[in-house]
């Protein structure tokens, strides 16, 4: 089985590639070939079978036809510009998550209607797709109703995967990560940014800013439990799907104090103290119109697992990125 | 103030089109110039203010940047190709419901960028955003889960207005029609045409085949209503609206019963013994998964009103196509 990911430079899909380079299947088929690409070449993990590491454009018509003419079984579709990125960049935005999505849907039906061709397409949608107002949590039959232009193009894709889905042009199915807590690496600009900073930082012994109040609700999966979603949508059975082939994934749904609260239970208070209250308006304003959780029944129904617990979702970053030391 | 329909060929477009010429005024506003817009040369009603027909292809960008480049201050866009096309011809449903919309939209945009341009734009949506199972009735934030291609065009390009008034290029609404009845003209082959057509051809003395049960129940609005909803968009202070620029309709729930109920009470027996029952289980398969009924509250409290009563719009078919006679 020949497995594709697309944007396997970034975080998510270098944990992906791993996990795939790692057990060698999916749903108990041998993968015998993984193709990772990115606009910049990813690192191709060790593997028992060949991986290789290819550039591309998503922008370019002439890249995707020649991703798509390897016709891979199976396409896990992480591609995209972030949304602080497509907000600023309107064009860019649409031209990447948009038309480049299009892109490959199109290059999959001609080659659908060349051969029977029906690869299972994994697409990494968003929680974006939902704005305020909203109830808590937020049930699977919710308007998607987003309030950035990032969100749209995710909503738009999730339609335009449906409908092909429907046709029977491609096995498509889109799952939409919660917020993923911890990402490692280094503090970023996204609005985002500190409900994992307020973790990664103390548990490394340094100090982190909180911008918005404690009691702010958000909705969390750890990278680890984001490679099982994208792992277990590539071996669903997707005739369970129906026609609404897009999912909003379980998660674990906690306020910032409830975040500390667990630091606190993991690491310690010196872990707790070095956490720095500095209200940021700007940011509180953001995060106001984000969802705070879902009901993910359809997804739970599915085999779709969140995290244990928030304690878990810290206790993972320990073992995955800090070799089990806090310090 | 300048005002362009497009599709103003069709059956709402020529309805609209006479409305805007007999009143001459949007929201106590002048209309001091009206350019209607189609594939084929729509009828210019007369006016008191110069009317322009002209011809134009959704599809060709320079003639959809030149459509825009007449700067009108309203534009209602009723252009599309119907739902059984656009899932008969799945190019030609996205390249005029999807990509016709968005040239309009980035035409506008470049427009907007050049000198802060920013019409407008009252988009006729459908009811067919929405797929089975839902709840009747379905109210304001359920799903949009489209079961076609061209439900999935029209949900598409909710969002993209929805994103393009957010940021500002556009003064966008969209409205999701009813049913149109009683339809004028012949008999067509779309599977929604004997919703109108046992009403119509009794009207007029000629036979009429009913092909699903009398149970099945759907919603309805008469052309006039139809016009009314367009005027009232392009009317509408959209401050209103907030961020979700897109509103299902107010109708008239009938059952198939309840309709030729109220031919009989408006044309009597004679009428109603002129429908004969000729099951068809593919238009009957068809309808099972159209919406049945809208609690569409938002935009009752926007001012738009539904008609009066199922009778009503039968006797509006008879004031306005049969010049007010039963035969």
């Amino acid at each position: 089985m020949h497995v594709m990911v697309l944007g396997a430079a970034g975080m998510i899909g270098r944990k992906l590639s791993q996990r795939l380079a790692a057990t060698g299947e999916i749903d108990g088929k041998n993968i015998d070939r993984l193709t990772l690409a990115d606009t910049v070449a990813p690192e191709g993990p060790e593997a028992a079978f060949p991986v290789e590491t290819v550039t591309f454009d998503l922008c370019d018509p002439a890249d995707v036809v020649a991703m798509i003419g390897r016709k891979p079984d199976i396409i896990i579709h992480l591609a995209a510009i972030v949304s602080g990125e497509a907000e600023a960049d309107f064009e860019k935005g649409y031209a990447v998550n948009l038309d480049g999505t299009r892109l490959l849907l199109e290059a999959i039906r001609a080659e659908h209607e060349r051969d029977g061709y029906r690869p299972r397409f994994v697409f990494a949608s968003s929680i974006a797709v939902f704005g305020a107002p909203f109830p808590t949590p937020i049930g699977d039959e919710f308007v998607r109703a987003p309030l950035t232009s990032y969100g749209t193009q995710k909503a738009i894709c999730e339609l335009l995967l449906n409908d092909y889905s429907r046709r029977g042009l491609v096995d498509g199915i889109g799952i939409r990560l919660p917020t993923i807590c911890i990402r490692p690496g280094l503090p970023n600009k996204a609005a985002s940014g500190f409900f994992s900073s307020i973790l990664r930082e103390p548990l490394v012994g340094q100090e982190a800013v909180l911008p918005v109040a404690d009691t702010v609700r958000h909705w969390f999966a750890s990278p680890r439990t984001a490679v099982d979603f994208l792992v277990h949508a590539a071996a669903l059975h997707t005739e369970q799907l129906g026609p609404r082939r897009c999912l909003s994934m379980p998660g674990i749904m906690a306020s910032v104090g409830e975040q500390i609260e667990a630091l606190g239970r993991v690491a310690g208070d010196k872990a707790t103290s070095l956490i720095r209250r500095e209200p940021d308006e700007t940011i509180a304003g953001i995060v106001a119109g984000w969802p705070e959780g879902f009901e993910a029944k359809r997804a739970e129904s599915l085999g779709f697992r969140a995290d244990a617990s928030f304690d878990d979702i810290i206790r993972i970053h320990i073992t995955d990125e800090l070799d089990g030391k806090v310090g």
